[in-house]
């Protein structure tokens, strides 16, 4: 993730409540610029910082967390050099030659310009067999059943002021998922509704009345139905909870450096859930139609989110921000004119008098990739940041992100899918460069010139779609045919082909 | 507005944890009944509390404030019984002979069955003059330019709990408008971008420097592009609130009882602006298109950003609520046992032990028109309420509602409009039984059957929109040519021709 996480500049948030000095280092992430002879050691911004109680030095822990790339790409320790290489840039995928990835997905992937270190992007793509816990509901089962469930599974992890945190989302997200999913098996393959109540114990003797359990005699004039979809969906966003909260704990002892933004996509029982924490994006493309499938989730998306937040907990701000919007900073000798300015309930603008707090910094400020809350980080929800702090300062930013997923679900069966039929997710690597057209312009280019039985046209389509968000390196930089700026971000690329894993192996 | 506030039902919310027995007056709010019988002194539920420093009898001040109809239905003292009769709902409009309301607008409404004494439903339609505060930005004008700005201005407002704070803002709300909209007539008549900040005191002298005000030079990296739009959303937004703090400061010696959903349109400067807080509705037909052009405001809509605010705020849940959403009442037998749920960051279910805490009341409850908040009032957005406690206990509901409207945009403009293409406003007596395909072709059978030009078919549009969810008394009951049962409530519906106001006067 280029630049999420701004710069930190001393000074900018003055504790005295005069403002801070123009920001001396310029944000880059409008202008992505292409500098292979950037070194690999120029300081990520900020750095993670260590909790107080931590003393490892963090050079070693980075070089430990950061430098790996997802298993399925196979990688040599040559081919590792390759894929950390900002000079080169070359794309990466999985070898035609060995196992492909499940369900005939494509995936390619490329490191920044020269922005971090590493590329902080991570990736999973798993089939995860979820065992249930036996007789959850306290009801014998048809001992015909099948006891387990199959779920298939892609994640897309977009790191930010380290690569801890997205490497271990890219190893355990899943696993959290599968144990959300674990008392879910047996009712999610009842037709029946889901029971409402469930006996503490699972099995346990004298809780099993299911009449009692499901009983519609309510003492509730209503009852909510609740279906199996919204229990797989609570289950990922329990399940992204989870994984943050563990990250919470182990930060110290494993050090899980920096944040990532997670995009995660669940195939199950004939529904796609795509579920979106961050700046990451997803979008189907089904007949060269566009259907977005997730929706971002930045300090301009959640504006009055935040905002609404600083109101009613002033002290989350420090006494250093205040929680109104103004469309520019305000100077010291502006006090008593009237600025413009935007409160937590409103979306249009209005005319205040300026009193002295106001002269604090906003607590959400730009415009766009330059959006930041805090002057701090540019996304606002994902999952770690435990250790954020607005820069010098100790104010901690990790309350005002979320880690909770928005999660859309795409009925598989409701329509029949041809080969050429895509689910297509990309870090925001690709999106910064690639508008949702363009994407299905490729797709279209580049399915077409494959057989449908092509085992190899889905990992065509995430290289090209990469190749094409990346450029190639012209006049001091990487540049797009149309010589505009290419993408000097990380840029990772799931393709689904929603027909199905197809009838190849 | 039939029970939007639930009849008070002693011990629903029980203090002690345990749950509270089944309610025992049913909610009709799905199953509306006309009822010629009841009587009219049937009380409201629940009646507007007084402030613990009023001692003026509620009966009086009802009387007085709530017996009111729009003043441009030109009610003689007969009229003005016959609109009160609940046995005959007889349909009401402007007089044909009369003056015809601004831009040819079509009004009809119609009292409730028996539900509350009086129609507690309260409508505007106004053009209002805004004179600009003379030389805002400091900088002189051309003299030629006008100094004033006309706004067309349309309002519903659907009273729950007595009509005194629907009658108070059917007389206000625009006023609050004009006033927010006066510091904007220059700068709204000037196509150049609003200036960022104007001098203190409105012409001012040392301030008048345009290049200071509007300075592109800013400290901040960026400056935010704010519209001449986004001006008047936020003046309205600021009415709204205005509106409300006036209510809560006059709430005693004026008595203005319960509360108001509003809905209302301003078009200035060739644009439409609906603002929309609480359960009525307005859609857009465009030759046969429907184009919805509002949200409802409900427990179910803005469950998360109650549920949110009981986290945040627990104090403002009294020890009587949980902020936590359960599918049913709980039984304290089922304590330590697993039922679903859902938290404030959950759109999904999941099943969490009970512990004592759960067995509180849930803060938001129940389904469709039967959910509440706080088991009392079923809209979250509004006018008023000020008084509103929980009943059995001293819990104010106000801080979970919002005084905030949503406002949409329509630029009349950008389309070429036909005299059948109209802007419909309902209160929710209309929506509760007619669809939007309904109302589609209600207009287009009955303005076809009148010629373009003809000043009465926008108020026949409106009239035919109320007799059709109003139905004929039948079946122990209003019903509709379908046999369902046709709406109960107050029914209040203005028709806006899109195409403008008609050649006619």
């Amino acid at each position: 993730m280029l630049n999420r996480v701004r710069s930190a500049v001393a000074h900018l948030v003055s504790s005295g409540g005069a403002p801070p000095p123009r920001p001396k280092s310029p944000d880059l992430s409008n202008a992505p610029s292409a500098q292979p002879a950037v070194p690999p050691e120029a300081p990520r911004s900020p750095p993670a910082r260590a909790g107080s109680g931590s003393s490892a030095p963090a050079k070693t822990v980075e070089a430990r967390a950061s430098f790996s790339r997802p298993t399925f790409l196979q990688l040599s320790p040559g081919g590792l050099r390759r894929a950390d290489d900002h000079a080169g840039r070359a794309v990466q995928s999985p070898p035609d030659t060995g196992r492909r990835l499940p369900w005939s997905t494509g995936y390619a992937e490329v490191i920044n310009a020269g922005k971090s270190r590493h590329n902080e992007d991570q990736a999973c793509c798993e089939v995860v067999y979820v065992e249930g816990r036996r007789s959850v509901s306290g009801v014998p089962r048809e001992p015909s059943r099948g006891q387990g469930l199959c779920f298939y599974y892609w994640g897309l992890f977009d790191g930010h002021a380290g690569g801890g945190a997205a490497e271990m989302a890219s190893r355990l997200l899943h696993r959290h998922i599968r144990e959300q999913l674990k008392d879910l098996v047996e009712i999610l393959q009842d037709p029946s509704p889901p029971p409402l109540c469930l006996p503490s114990t699972p099995g346990a003797a004298g809780s099993s009345d299911p009449s009692h359990l499901v009983g519609p005699q309510s003492c509730w004039s209503s009852q909510k139905e609740v279906t199996h979809e919204s229990l797989v969906v609570g289950a990922i966003e329990n399940a992204f909870q989870f994984m943050d909260e563990q990250m919470a704990r182990e930060r110290r002892g494993h050090q899980v450096e920096g944040g990532c933004c997670a995009l995660v996509v669940v195939y199950l029982l004939g529904k796609v859930y795509v579920a979106n924490a961050g700046d990451s994006r997803a979008i189907i493309v089904r007949n060269g139609e566009i259907i977005p499938m997730s929706r971002e989730f930045t300090p301009e998306t959640e504006r009055q989110r935040l905002q609404l937040l600083g109101f009613l907990k002033p002290e989350l701000l420090g006494g250093e921000f205040t929680h109104l919007e103004f469309p520019r900073r305000i100077q010291p000798k502006e006090l008593g004119q009237r600025m413009l300015y935007r409160d937590q309930n409103m979306t249009g603008w209005a005319y205040k008098k300026i009193e002295l707090e106001d002269l604090r910094f906003p607590l959400v400020c730009g415009e766009g990739k330059k959006a930041r809350v805090m002057a701090t980080i540019g996304v606002t929800r994902g999952l770690g940041d435990h250790n954020l702090k607005v820069c010098s300062s100790t104010l901690p930013i990790k309350p005002f992100l979320s880690c909770f997923p928005e999660v859309r679900v795409y009925d598989l069966t409701q329509y029949e899918h041809c080969p050429d039929d895509v689910l297509v997710l990309g870090t925001d690597g690709l999106w910064d460069v690639t508008s949702d057209c363009e994407v299905a312009a490729t797709v279209d280019r580049v399915l077409s010139a494959y057989e449908p039985n092509d085992p190899s046209r889905y990992t065509a389509l995430a290289q090209a779609l990469v190749l094409g968000a990346r450029g190639t390196p012209r006049d001091r930089g990487w540049r797009l045919p149309n010589n505009k700026l290419g993408s000097g971000d990380d840029i990772s690329v799931f393709v689904i082909p929603l027909g199905g894993p197809g009838s190849y192996s």
